[in-house]
């Protein structure tokens, strides 16, 4: 894809909330309640001002007509939203009870789907509203609904590869030793935006003894030549992420180094290998995990194989044992094994990957060699 | 306050956690549960990298050590936090049941009072695992946890609405007439960082028309001479909130106009001159409201008066019909009225309030008058 894609309309939008409002009919709910965040983007182009103690919550339940509860003050705003014209809005104004004003839509006694970043504040104001319903997070009851993107969303998420792409063929070419972790991720921020991402969500520079801390974002340690520097960036272009780690040197790694970014490299191939329908999101962190345990550093892969990604960087499903889940072509999520080694070194390598109907297919594609920078 | 404030310490976060377990346990909770956010970084100086899926909870309860449950790839950050030598950690890694982990930190037939803000799949989960406890949001079971300011906190509060004015102040002397709000918007956001503001949150500009809609941001329409320009600007300084409205004239108001905010800045003094302590939160609201519905606009005033400052732009005490809440002095919130004309245009005149021994004191305090700018 080049260019700006063509921007989702009122009637996308409708699909999806009749397909979640089936899906959670077909899960035994009866309906799904959705809090400002990436469900409700997805499902109505809505995002609001801001996340807040007043609740804006979308009401979706097989066969009656989709209504978004809203503050009145925020209701001009999501008459804006390119997903109106699907919705019915309900508003109340302050100093109305909000639950009192949500109940009438909802079954007394019915079980729904929340989503997972529903304020606790809200969700307890529903249950004392109506003690007789019962919820279960979006990401138990219903894990699937966004994971399987059509045509239009692979597009944007195979945009996003490629911009990260581009990212890191660049970042190759600045100076890292003598330079700060913080100004090397302020260099990928720059990069990022100039390939069109919208927004930054993360620019891990983690050198030396930080990258063995997998979620160390960037600090003011000054990288050195001989540093194993971890790098994992990303964030959303056309609305839809991207998340790519790739694990550099500065100047050429020693034998152990090398040797740990082999194994890492051969376990995140392993990982992809072990994408195709059918497999469970388990069998991919298997595969991965397997190669790294043989070669005696089980113990140093301390995180899961990987996430989805749509239009957030973390969503379901999750490639993790114990998840049985059926890989289904149109999944997108990353694999990303790692090797940390507290106070020395980390390595992480990571691309996103997609089910086809014989496999899987990198959306984004750079060398996983360990790059050798200045 | 001039310079950079005196960082809050291990001991103030200890002393912050203490005060929070004693409150619980005079309010009949068996504890608090503190999510990422606001609270968290109140009570231990910690921000996690971002708020995800991932389990990060603090739990106080009185006469035990403050606990914190965090995902083992996040502890080398939580350990860095200033608050962390008060606390000890209880991590779990990828693959574990993190509401499992946390359960044994809880009285399994307790009332706990959990962030506002706590992600509804948490709470889940922990009903889940722990099916005789209950809850209350914060808000509800401890509305007032964070509500009453100290001396350093308050100077950096004073800090902030300084910063605020002085926005303000060079705000008027750029151009309207001409420019889109967005412009505007981005003005003020580099005033505020300019004068010290490491977070910017809001910068509304609502301009003829937009100005109706209370929390309208600042979008691409064009600013015309003649129009009514409401201006809704802060963000955090040395951690701590401003938060200030301006309703500015593009050239001479008319009569209509210039009634109109003569009336919201005079609910705004009365609401002002109703801060004392034992006075309620509600009582702010109704001297607001009292002279615009006197005014005959007592239907434009489409929301509450104000609300609590502090770490966070929104925060209790709210100001508003039904919150019987005394003053404290210390409390620190917004007293904020308006009107809005649908389709026409809106005013809001705002200041941040502080109650003292004997009344308020505003902490920030520009000319209220409508200014005229070009």
């Amino acid at each position: 894809m080049t260019g700006t894609p063509a921007p989702f309309t009122a009637d996308d939008h409708r699909a999806r909330m009749e397909r979640a409002a089936r899906a959670a009919d077909e899960a035994g709910l009866a309906g799904v309640l959705v809090a400002p965040g990436p469900d409700l983007v997805w499902l109505t182009g809505y995002a609001p001002p801001a996340a807040t103690e007043r609740l804006t919550l979308l009401v979706l339940a097989a066969g009656r007509d989709p209504m978004l509860v809203v503050p009145t003050l925020e209701a001009p705003d999501a008459e804006k939203a390119v997903g109106a014209p699907a919705l019915k809005l309900r508003d109340w104004t302050d100093g109305r009870d909000p639950y009192a004003v949500t109940a009438p839509l909802l079954d007394a006694s019915g079980r729904y789907g929340v989503s997972d970043n529903a304020w606790a504040l809200h969700l307890l104001g529903l249950q004392k509203e109506l003690p007789g319903t019962s919820y279960v997070s979006l990401s138990e009851g219903l894990p699937m609904l966004r994971a399987v993107k059509d045509g239009a969303e692979l597009d944007r998420l195979a945009a996003a590869g490629a911009a990260a792409d581009a990212t890191y063929e660049e970042i190759l070419k600045v100076a890292f030793a003598g330079r700060r972790e913080s100004d090397v991720a302020g260099d990928l921020a720059e990069l990022l935006r100039h390939f069109g991402h919208e927004q930054v969500d993360f620019t891990v520079v983690g050198s030396g003894p930080n990258g063995a801390s997998p979620h160390h974002e960037a600090g003011s340690r000054v990288i050195e030549h001989g540093d194993t520097v971890v790098l994992d960036f990303g964030g959303l272009k056309h609305g839809y992420g991207s998340d790519t780690s790739r694990t550099v040197h500065v100047g050429e790694p020693d034998a152990e180094e090398q040797r740990v970014h082999d194994i890492v490299r051969a376990a995140q191939q392993a990982g992809f290998e072990a994408v195709r329908p059918g497999a469970a999101c388990q069998d991919v962190d298997r595969a991965a995990r397997a190669l790294i345990t043989e070669a005696g550093y089980g113990d140093r892969f301390i995180h899961r194989t990987g996430h989805g990604i749509g239009v957030t960087t973390h969503e379901p499903p999750y490639m993790i044992e114990g998840e049985e889940q059926p890989l289904v072509p149109g999944m997108c999520f990353s694999v990303e094994p790692g090797i940390y080694l507290p106070g020395r070194f980390g390595v992480r390598i990571e691309d996103i990957v997609t089910v086809t109907e014989d496999g899987g297919r990198r959306l984004n594609d750079t060398p996983r060699e360990m790059a050798v920078v200045n």
